[in-house]
């Protein structure tokens, strides 16, 4: 075991501060890594606060990691020391049901083993995430940074990026999807921003006039305002898929109501009861309403190289790790464009202020 | 025009009866057909009762319609007379949007032309449906009966059997696809029978302990009863593929739990609101809850070749023409098991009593 410094929360609504704790000592088939950034993520303000009632104290989160390889296990083929690398949020899972197999290892069967507020598969320990210097993580789940993306800019990329990623790949988007983000997040911009690259036709829909510009600025072909009755009417069936980031409780109607035939609207962040969905809006045009978790290691590697092709980038606020729970704050009042990202070497040496 | 008698409803809730309607003269692409047998579906009972809001009346219900050619028209180039074809819910559609293109004649982008209570194409008057002697159709919408498919059971095939087959078939139901059917009725039967005949595993998810016998008859693997905490939780994430038939507001969530990865539920009879919805539970697994209606013609015509060649036969109750009023009493009371077929010699003459 190695003694790591962290950044996590003891108590639900604590502030978060600097603790000790321990990663375990290499396996065989394990990866060292000393974590550059870590973004900050919806999920890791929800953890800490115990807004899911299933935190475990003390919690250190982050999942979106990226550093570099500082040492491997003897079974390790993939990786060496100096390799830039990232993490998501998955360290673990059983990696031999149909969802393992179908390289959908956060829909495995036994359940994935989280990168914080999880539980070690082989001593049932309590997992930390990447509010740390250093992680130490299963082979398998230890993904690639091209040297062509910036590894700053990579860090969203591990949660927010492949929870929109994977939809946009399962339903196909590409030349000539009719696509529209509702939502211009952490999620949302990046979805905007991906569909671009993949050739979509992609059109925001918010209820801000103010995001207009915004929307315009990341690449959206056009805006659609939620508040106008006649444009929303006019786009009515008219969409192929809609990614819904919203995270939480909403009505799903107004937009059901713009896909077309065969049309898909994808939910990535309502954990939470939805309004009540009209059936006849679901069986005209048979329409789909469907959720996605996250996605595979194998697909957040493909969208790790299809950013650096294609540079694909989210917008990132650099912050020190003194500055979470300030972060915290600004997120909740959405005061963020789009994704916070902290500097952990800023962990160990805070810059005077 | 050509003189018709048909049955009826001058008003709402009023009682059918017999009434003289007008059939078009033959267009060149047009086939006359004698009715000989009429499925009785729910949406008959609807529209006559103006439950949607939009009956024109009169209405002369009907869109399970079976009988033999008795004119065509000059182009009409694969009817002749004598043969014995059949019509289901559509009579017209543009044929030349993208869902026509797409042989989803259903989701014309112009609307199709519903076999009753809806507009002619091209004078702009009532369509009336198959509770009458004889009907006037577009080639394109008319249906060829396999010789070994018996007439009489062929007729529910074409609204409640088209309405369950087409997602069977969207959505790849086959060997080995664990499958369940909520609602044991009129669509719920035939999902039954049509899924096991693809060779699914079959699972019919009921309340009442009373259709266990009923559900096994069908040819169902299993019965699983929703009442039962238990069973529904040990039967959680274990389904691909579940066809829910119910015919109002309900929730889906119990269902939704049951889904495996990539699991869908396909609503076919909730023309409603549905219960919120969790959108955690639709995340969790990547499930899909999903709407469906009725299928094209290309697929209809591929359902009733299936059924003949494997013999997937409704369950009908042949009733009379003055039965009807008496039958939607029953089919009310979910009196009937599954399907009431009329039998439209009776129109004209009467079995005396």
């Amino acid at each position: 075991m190695t003694s790591c410094l962290g950044y996590g929360a003891r108590e639900a609504y604590g502030a978060l501060a600097p603790m000790h704790l321990e990663r375990r000592a290499l396996r065989a088939d394990d990866v060292a890594i000393d974590i550059a950034f870590c973004g900050v993520c919806h999920s890791d303000a929800h953890q800490i606060n115990n807004d899911w009632k299933n935190t475990v104290y003390p919690c250190v989160p982050g999942h979106e990691i990226v550093g570099h390889v500082t040492a491997v296990g003897p079974e390790v083929t993939r990786f060496k020391v100096g390799d830039r690398v990232a993490v998501g949020c998955l360290v673990d899972s059983c990696l031999q049901c149909d969802s393992c197999a179908a390289d959908e290892e956060q829909l495995c069967v036994q359940g994935p083993t989280a990168t914080y507020n999880g539980r070690d598969r082989q001593t049932g320990t309590l997992t930390f995430g990447g509010y740390a210097d250093h992680i130490v993580v299963r082979e398998h789940f230890v993904l690639r940074v091209p040297d062509t993306l910036d590894p700053f800019l990579a860090a969203p990329l591990l949660c927010a990026g492949i929870t929109v990623w994977n939809p946009l790949r399962k339903y196909g988007v590409g030349a000539g999807t009719k696509m529209a983000v509702v939502g211009l997040g952490g999620l949302g911009h990046l979805a905007v921003k991906l569909g671009v690259a993949l050739g979509a036709e992609v059109t925001v829909i918010t209820s801000s006039p103010g995001k207009v510009d915004d929307a315009l600025k990341l690449g959206a072909h056009r805006v659609l305002l939620s508040s106008g009755a006649q444009a929303m009417q006019g786009a009515a069936n008219s969409f192929d898929f809609i990614l819904d980031t919203i995270p939480q409780r909403h009505d799903t109607n107004p937009y059901l109501m713009l896909l077309g035939r065969d049309g898909k609207l994808v939910v990535v962040g309502a954990i939470d009861l939805l309004e009540p969905v009209h059936g006849g809006l679901l069986i005209r045009n048979n329409r789909t309403l469907a959720g996605s978790l996250i996605g595979g290691v194998r697909a957040t590697q493909a969208l790790l190289d299809f950013c650096a092709e294609h540079q694909v980038l989210p917008e990132c606020e650099l912050i020190e790790m003194g500055d979470i729970n300030e972060a915290f704050s600004r997120m909740k009042k959405n005061d963020v464009k789009y994704r916070f990202v902290i500097d952990m070497a800023t962990l160990r040496e805070p810059t005077a202020r």
